[in-house]
């Protein structure tokens, strides 16, 4: 697919992304958009232009194009977010059937086609729940086995449901927001009895690199959604940084899971890329999604449940030379998000349109493949940055930047950037 | 203090009380109230009926009295709740300053004053976020023994932080709303190996008898709230069952945390009792709220830092007579709600208007001063109702009624009924 808009052949934002966000500029209140290459399309501009007078589905509807989030947008259901995805493929295509809207409309490009460079991104949804699951097999082997050892690094239940837990959903900030190092209390000397804790900034802070799911359509309290209805229920995927403080973490969380280890910030991209954008690169995840060891309730009609998604992790020194610290890819996940849906939903939890479900941490097997810096470091051994100094875990001045992305060069389907930079602890 | 409305003596909702809450009509939608003895004050057509002329404080602000929450209202902040309950408190006083606001005017009466059993409770607040705390010494300390033995009951954490867990705002639900006995994974023999679990109705659900805190006021992201400034952020309190499916929850708990066996419902009493009318009975909870083992942060400047409020659970069988099968105050916390807003910020973590914080399940520790089932009966020891039926656990049809009450006849300041009904599992 060609476009009659110049598009970088390395933009994650090709023909073939078509993805949703909230933008703002200096002049213009956060209204919905889509990027595509070096540019971000002001819905709102381009309904106000007519730009949508050829798309019947979404006439009844033009309002959710001035709403301050994607929330109304996604509501509407997978049916809508299609026929729009595949509209706007037309009117930016070379070969479009509708050149009046945007093509041959200097006006409505004017008012409509913003720089990317220009334009403020924002969390896209309004955020009622927040879940992380715990699906990256290699991460949570890896961990267990820090833990546990070897043989029972795998909790029993772990292949049988996708454990999670719910997250902080406040604090879920867009890519670029910087985040000031958490204090707490911290056990330094665990071998101590007794066992006092003692206050200070975070010692042993980490990332973790995932993918996340933003919910569209909501099901009623007491209601489980189906595993076969569950992807539709489902607007897309985002990168997501589930920062992490694991000295603080490794005191608090008995016997009750994380608290203010992953509170005080959770980084997502702002650009919301479709379901049916990554359905080209379906494919298995670690194990097929129909597989017979799961209870009938979260198998899926096909074994391709995972998407073929290249990750990477890179960490800067402040003032100093990006280091690509991790390469790995979506598939290492045990669960797919429309079963994390079908399991979140199975007691009767009800899920609200711009809820959002984290994939957990993905790692794979192979030394820098980690999604996180314990399993990277163990906290023992050092990473080298390409500047000469080492990380067990992140110093202060620090940029971490997840990335995504599938397809090939000039087709990409990708997230952009996942970025944070760590602050100073807040002066108490 | 008298009132010219007749109040009944054993009233919730004396004069002294004066809780804030979200009702509806068949002919009004959802707007802001006061309880005051069998009636409800419609703050809404209180204002419109110039209710709040002789109110300097919140002139600016009426707005807030017309909206279907309380959020607005509690933003304003605590000086502000202060000033507009006494001044109510004053409307209603038999020698009221302002007869001809409500006393003497039929109009305004007839307008704003509704019997309760002819309103709608709703959920006060738009919840942004709901954590649950486990304040409770009495009952962490029960459960631990359950799982790890009386030597090594609490974690070596519990008397350090109050520890806590993200839980799910969706389905908190106000009094009288019936829930689906939830369906989930269970470990029908734990001692089995392998481990496989099965998939059925939950069949040991249990109530927990928790206090919740409601935020008033906002903190940044990144910047904690002193513990001198933390109840100032506290708008009121409320009753609340987490109701939980213990078979799920000993399932899926590891190392996460409870998820599916806590999040199909929580239950809360529809009326916020402000922290301004529970001041006199403020009193010692089960240590000092200064004491010096605390890290500074956590210690407040007075030992007083818990409520004599009397809690009580009853348990209908259903068609059945009730029966109260436990009695405890809510002095058995270890830690108060200021403490656990601070610690919920230290690390950075933003709160905002509307976001809920239990106490964790309230107990005594004498025998039917516990706050769940599974404490009373272990499973095993099963409880007698004056029906003469027995219960382990919860059964299809029981309904559950918790109250709670400060003060004394004629000036009870309490939170009404947090009452649940179960319904059988839905049908999937």
């Amino acid at each position: 697919m060609a476009s009659w808009l110049p598009i970088p052949k390395n933009s994650p934002f090709s023909l073939a992304n078509i993805p949703f966000g909230i933008i703002s500029t200096k002049s213009v209140s956060r209204v919905p958009a889509v990027a595509i290459g070096d540019y971000a399309l002001n819905l709102s501009a381009f309904a106000s232009s007519g730009g949508f007078a050829q798309l019947p589905a979404i006439q009844q509807h033009l309002d959710v194009f001035s709403q301050p989030t994607l929330n109304a947008f996604a509501a509407l259901g997978r049916p809508v977010h299609r026929q729009v995805r595949e509209y706007l493929q037309n009117v930016f295509r070379t070969e479009t059937q509708f050149p009046e809207v945007l093509k041959d409309n200097a006006a409505a490009q004017k008012s409509a086609l913003l720089p990317l460079l220009q334009v403020t991104n924002h969390v896209p949804m309004q955020i009622g729940d927040y879940t992380d699951f715990y699906a990256g097999l290699n991460h949570a082997y890896n961990i267990g086995v820090l833990f546990r050892g070897p043989d029972n690094a795998l909790q029993p239940n772990y292949k049988h449901l996708p454990v999670g837990y719910h997250g902080r959903a406040s604090s879920v900030v867009t890519s670029g927001t910087p985040l000031h190092r958490p204090h707490g209390q911290i056990l330094a000397n665990p071998a101590a009895t007794p066992k006092v804790p003692t206050f200070s900034p975070c010692k042993r802070l980490d990332i973790e690199l995932e993918l996340a799911a933003f919910v569209s359509t909501p099901n009623d309290l007491g209601k489980p959604v189906p595993i076969e209805e569950a992807e539709d229920h489902i607007f897309g995927l985002v990168l997501m940084n589930d920062w992490s403080a694991r000295d603080i973490q490794a005191w608090e969380y008995v016997p009750l899971g994380p608290f203010n280890a992953k509170n005080f910030g959770t980084t997502i991209t702002p650009w919301v890329v479709l379901i049916d954008a990554l359905e080209p690169f379906r494919t298995s995840g670690l194990e097929p999604g129909n597989r017979e060891s799961l209870l009938p309730y979260l198998r899926e009609k096909h074994a391709a449940s995972a998407f073929d998604i290249a990750l990477e992790v890179e960490l800067t020194n402040k003032g100093g030379k990006p280091t690509t610290i991790s390469k790995t890819n979506a598939t290492n996940l045990l669960f797919s998000f429309p079963q994390m849906l079908t399991h979140h939903t199975i007691a009767g939890c009800n899920m609200n349109t711009g809820d959002l479900l984290g994939s957990g941490t993905i790692s794979g097997t192979e030394p820098k493949t980690q999604g996180s810096l314990l399993e990277q470091t163990n906290g023992k051994n050092p990473l080298k940055l390409e500047d000469g100094s080492e990380r067990l875990f992140l110093e202060d001045g620090d940029t971490v930047v997840l990335r995504g992305v599938a397809g090939s060069e000039g087709n990409y389907v990708g997230f952009g950037d996942c970025a944070g930079t760590i602050l100073p602890a807040y002066p108490l």
